[in-house]
């Protein structure tokens, strides 16, 4: 598994290094037949153009990259980025495309990486998630020169890039509204990372919803992960006037409040309803099975990738929606008690 | 963000080109002081040496590549990939570099990526997992000039190449023999994918220990997704004779075994012990916790992580135990209804 130069494909060929060069730039001066038997050559013997001389010479380096703002621990945590990532795979893997992927510990670092991504031309285009409110990432890559970009996350805080978001401000609203329907007059919301855009949309819509409604909403801070989503629902149902309705913001959270629900003694639906945020696997192995906002997270990273090879070939900017989560409901919801 | 170049560094600096290129090389011929200006400079502008020349060079690509023959909606499912890359991770940005991460659909074309990553210079080294017998993967890394790997799993399948495992046998042997102990004597094994070496290594050690004690031993393949996890609880539990204890391959078919006994009637641990593999945050979120083999999948890839980053610093190939996965009995196993 040497590095195989053109040298060693014409030799193996029996023709000139001129004639290897010809073949496997596309350009005149071989025939069609000595060309077809030369990329048959080199890809038998594993030849690729080297992505350094390619890079030199401005071509692409078929590489996407994506840089993860995170606690590397948290990663393991939630379905929802393995889920997103096999969504781009699928994408990358029809164009032979690889992902780079860097975790960094904030956002400076991630300023940083892009810069150096640029810079020495590790890749073609990046996916930039989690947009925040006033994000130093959006200002370098709005350049004239910055590295093509889509933003996964709402259109006001993608800064005029091209974006792909999901209507969560709707999916709130819908679900609320079907939970007060459904004679719930007491909801709470256990909600994800504050410093995030999208957990600012959720929290607005939840706050103008219940409001509009004449229902108390109350709302819990987490990390989005089980243990914190346990603590939460324990805190919620032990005060003096507990929901009879929680939605949380992630699957794993609605998991442990199904099981807390369990451990202290409440029912869920009969005296708890609980509607979990990005239907998974997971809402469909519980008993009951969990009611969800459904999202296609795969599909979603899918619809990323491409907007992202679109955006690569000159397509001009635009937001995309890619979907409004879809209230499913299962198992863990019902009227409320008395209702 | 274009380019930064070393003149625009000198332009900036009021120094020669020289200069610049001589701070940038450590090498003498400018004052520390001048050295550590033009470095503060090239910093401040973002400058990074172009991968392109490095690796032309011979320079490292600060690059390491992971291959996952899957179908990429698989991914999403499990949680032992996303902590096994955040593992990784939590090593590679100690050393800021970055994870080329490609799915593919089968281990021919995972061959063909090797050989294009290590003609085109685009990884340091590579990380190789789910080994099987007779693996053409294997035999391409051995070669006397094959990037640098390491190989996650069992030792008789590295073929001599370095290889970070948990002993998984030692893990199956304790867990049927803790339950033989509790007095169960009619024991299911829910199987992962058959093709993986580390399925047959727990296949013979539950085949072996469940004869050598006198228990009936039944095993179930799956896909290792909830749903197939949920149809061989199913059958078990319906079969003439269902047994009192359950062995999955991961946490996920776990807990829909819990959930699939709970719409079935069967009382867990009552009527039903429930071990999970790969102890996850999952297992603590249910009700009642999963019993699980414990074994820390963000560890292990972090210390997959630093085999690799010592063998590209020249260590010879050698096996490395991560440890064995421990049983940790919750709230799922009791003794068998009867015992």
């Amino acid at each position: 598994m040497a590095r195989i130069t053109i040298a060693d494909i014409a030799r193996q060929a029996g023709v000139s290094t001129g004639a290897v060069s010809y073949a496997l730039n596309d350009r005149p001066g071989v025939s069609d037949e000595t060309r077809a038997r030369i990329l048959q050559i080199a890809a038998d013997m594993g030849w690729a153009p080297s992505s350094a001389a390619r890079s030199l010479s401005g071509a692409k380096t078929e590489t996407i990259g994506l840089v993860l703002a995170r606690d590397p621990g948290m990663l393991g945590v939630e379905s929802f980025y393995m889920q997103f990532l096999a969504g781009i795979e699928s994408e990358l893997t029809k164009r032979s495309y690889a992902l780079l992927l860097q975790v960094v510990p904030d956002l400076e670092t991630e300023v940083r990486t892009y810069r150096q991504w640029r810079a020495a031309r590790r890749v073609d285009g990046v996916i930039m998630v989690d947009p925040r409110v006033d994000d130093p990432r959006i200002e370098l890559l709005q350049g004239p020169d910055a590295l093509p970009a889509v933003v996964v996350g709402d259109t006001s805080l993608a800064g005029g890039l091209p974006n792909v978001w999901t209507d969560d401000a709707a999916a709130m609203r819908e679900s609320v509204r079907y939970l007060h329907m459904m004679g719930h007059r007491r909801i709470a919301r256990v909600a994800g990372v504050e410093s995030f855009g999208h957990t600012h949309i959720r929290d607005d819509a939840f706050a103008l919803e219940t409001a509009r409604l004449g229902v108390e909403g109350t709302v819990v801070r987490t990390d989005y992960t089980a243990v914190e989503g346990a603590a939460g629902t324990r805190a919620l149902l032990a005060s003096d006037a507990p929901p009879s309705a929680i939605i949380y913001d992630n699957d794993v959270m609605a998991l442990s409040g199904l099981g807390v629900a369990s451990e202290m003694g409440t029912k869920v639906p009969g005296d708890l309803s609980i509607i979990a945020w990005d239907d998974s696997p997971l809402c469909e192995a519980t008993y009951p099975r969990l009611s969800a906002l459904s999202h296609d997270v795969t599909r979603y990273g899918a619809h990323v990738a491409r907007r992202l090879f679109d955006r690569m070939d000159g397509a001009p900017p635009a937001a995309f929606l890619d979907s409004t989560p879809a209230l499913r409901p299962r198992g863990t919801t019902a009227r409320a008690p008395g209702a």
